[in-house]
């Protein structure tokens, strides 16, 4: 590990959150969230201080205890005005930056920056201020700060001006949107938005596609490029393996070989996101049987998918509709002993990693995905010679793009002619695909993720 | 007039459409649309032949008896398959290409590349191929080819194929995506769609950026960047005078002035299309309304508008939206003395152009327009100092941007501040702006765009 100075991470969620217990007293549980579950065995041991929004009521009463030592590593909870904070989550990161990034407007109606868009983007600002502000004060001199994510585009703009001794990073877990798709946003607000991130020794992305489209959009709007680095985030391959050998998981494989028999077996894990594509890979199943039909009754399309921010409406109208779509799909082809879809919203961790030891096929089709680590789990899980299909959307594709089969993630034909691809290849084929696929998700570990961003801040300060 | 050798124009809508008189007889009827008023009197006493598509029964009839003369040109109406030119038209030209270039896709859900769709891309080839062979039979030798718009992406490869000796120029009236967009479509539609503009000996386009994307989109695709010009259309200013001058328009000028009594007037005349922004429109004026209580009673918005391609359910359901949001902006803001939303659906011309003589303000704000005559219109026929609101998203703001109030469409807040600055501006700038738009718009007259064709025809043939 590179890690020499003191360390600083900071983070929308953090790697605890509390709760209120039976008697009374609070009680940290670890964080949910995939940034949380990566980086969290990273910085153990390291001292790091971990920085991130008090978010709950019992969150923010943990914050005012002050600093929490945790595994190796200290938690401050850092408790911000409620209602500002509201605004800077759901508004701004879940409903402008998040959409703007992954191309999600639908552009007649969305997004409508009106005044109180332009009042939750000041709240934005706050947030992003107050983070900035406790860092400026409790960051050692000389520390390397590691900023997560979109939801902290503007500290940068702090820390350059009033702690350039600091080694600040900022890493983005999501796509990036071009110069074009950035015009949607208010100029000002862009030009806030990229001075932020480009204040940073160097910005870091999954993919090189949205670090090149963050250099253009600086290029752009503020003629200059900033230093960018490309640093894919791997899956914790003990950690999984472990999963896979537990005895819950286990008894799920078993359960679900129990119900294919001899049928083959399409697969996809996915949170319930609309940038995921869940409708189209549906339909794209459905075109297989109608055009196929020779896979009738002889493939099962398990979906196992997990709820995520219902309180947006687009969310729970989506989930709604995938819904909606897997029932059509069995009524239209099942059979008394063959149930087609089989869509599982329960959140099963174990389920999903045995059914990512089992699949024929992976079906990873986002119409955009700031990397996609299912792909990498299944790669590196899948005991059957499964071929993964790919969406060229996704930043994973990049890594992966060589040992599996590409689809344009808007071409339901062309999705249902990869499955058909997918389900027929033979299995000396099958096995080097798979054996490649492998071998490509192996390469880089977790460390790798973190050092890049150790190394990318470990230049010389920008001029203050 | 440039015109040497034989002309010949292609267009899906023609100069002339048919209908049967109480009689029986077939009647002709000038044709609808932008694109055929405007062509339409440049063409005259050409004896150019024009090509279109034979759409209604009576069309049908027409084409049957071939050649029609008409005005000084020669009308050919080409009858296709009925089943494949709805595909062609609805699916491709209306609801995907359209969609495409006017970046107008909720891409969680749309498009939906299916088979059907594919059928349809197969329709619309099959329709350009119609349209390519009765060129390649009809057309004299090295005649002059202007090939009108997206609904004929594909007609230049076979005409470069297999009549090298034609002119052929491309020209397209909408925006054109950049390469990132155009990643939506399959790659091999992509491909042929490239293939067949670039076969052409020159594409034209309204706006510098759209002939740059489509320059890009080749570059990145086929390799090679091809030949492109920039051509904006003007409207013919004498017609629109000519309705200007009308007693109609002072009749409506005169019903205008009334309703206003001293108020000033914000006006818009636009389709009912999802591109044309409507909805954030009305919105920016609530919020004008909102934070600027000082236009309350001050001041009327009037919305000429007018249905179009209602066969699409995501234009019947906008245009409810429209109405719905004018309903509420006047149940919101009326007096008894003070209506502020005038929506008008009624298609009358000399109304929109009496509302184009009397505006202070005029407001253009498409998310993403080829060009918008609109702004050009208002510039040349007001009488009333009147300031344009112009988005910096459509192809006339490269040409009235420097005399406009530029606005991001998306920015509502900006739009409400634009048409407050607008309606503050002082006498003396508002006149020095109006003359300035006014000289601008009236710089190119519509045969500078015709000679801009035969110009970029009249180039050593590409290479069959």
């Amino acid at each position: 590990m590179l890690i020499e100075g003191p360390l600083f991470v900071v983070s929308n969620r953090g790697p605890l959150s509390f709760s209120r217990a039976g008697d009374g007293s609070l009680v940290a549980r670890r964080g949910a969230g995939g940034l949380v579950s990566s980086l969290g065995p990273l910085v153990r041991d390291t001292k790091a201080m971990w920085m991130a929004a008090a978010i709950s009521d019992e969150d923010r009463e943990a914050a005012e205890a002050g600093v929490v030592e945790a595994e190796g590593f200290r938690i401050r909870s850092l408790a911000v005005d409620l209602q500002a904070y509201r605004m800077f989550y759901e508004v701004v990161a879940n409903a402008t930056l998040w959409f703007l990034h992954h191309n999600l407007y639908e552009l007649a109606r969305r997004p409508r920056l009106d005044s109180r868009w332009h009042e939750a983007w000041d709240a934005y600002r706050e947030v992003n201020r107050t983070f900035a502000k406790a860092i400026i004060e409790e960051a050692p001199e000389e520390a390397t700060v590691l900023v997560q994510d979109y939801h902290f585009a503007l500290v940068g703009t702090w820390l350059a001006q009033e702690r350039p001794d600091l080694r600040a990073v900022h890493f983005t877990h999501i796509p990036f949107c071009d110069p074009n798709q950035l015009r949607v946003l208010p100029t000002t607000v862009a030009e806030e938005l990229l001075v932020g991130m480009s204040s940073h020794q160097s910005c870091g992305f999954h993919a090189g596609r949205w670090a090149r489209n963050f250099a253009a959009c600086c290029k752009e709007v503020l003629g200059f490029e900033p230093a960018t680095f490309v640093s894919p985030l791997s899956p914790d391959h003990e950690d999984i393996q472990g999963t896979a050998d537990s005895p819950a998981c286990s008894d799920e494989l078993a359960r679900l070989n129990e119900r294919l028999g001899d049928r083959k077996l399409i697969v996809r894990v996915d949170r319930i996101e609309l940038s995921k594509n869940l409708l189209r890979g549906f339909w794209a199943f459905d075109e297989l049987l109608r055009t196929r039909p020779e896979w009738r009754e002889r493939v099962v399309f398990a979906a196992l998918v997990y709820p995520s921010r219902e309180g947006l409406p687009e969310y729970l109208a989506y989930r709604h509709e995938v819904e909606a779509v897997a029932r059509l799909l069995n009524e239209r082809w099942a059979t008394p002993s063959w149930e087609p879809v089989l869509l599982d919203a329960s959140d099963n961790f174990p389920a999903s990693v045995a059914a990512l030891r089992r699949y024929d096929v992976l079906l990873v089709n986002p119409v955009r995905d700031g990397l996609n680590l299912v792909a990498k789990e299944g790669a590196l899980l899948n005991e059957h010679d499964g071929v993964v299909v790919l969406s060229r959307e996704a930043g994973v594709w990049e890594e992966l793009g060589p040992a599996s089969i590409t689809v344009n993630p808007f071409d339901v034909s062309g999705t249902a002619a990869a499955l058909h691809e997918a389900l027929s290849t033979e299995a000396p084929e099958r096995a080097a695909k798979a054996r490649h696929a492998r071998e490509l998700a192996g390469r880089r570990r977790p460390h790798h993720w973190l050092n890049d961003q150790l190394k990318a801040a470990d230049r010389p300060p920008r001029d203050g």
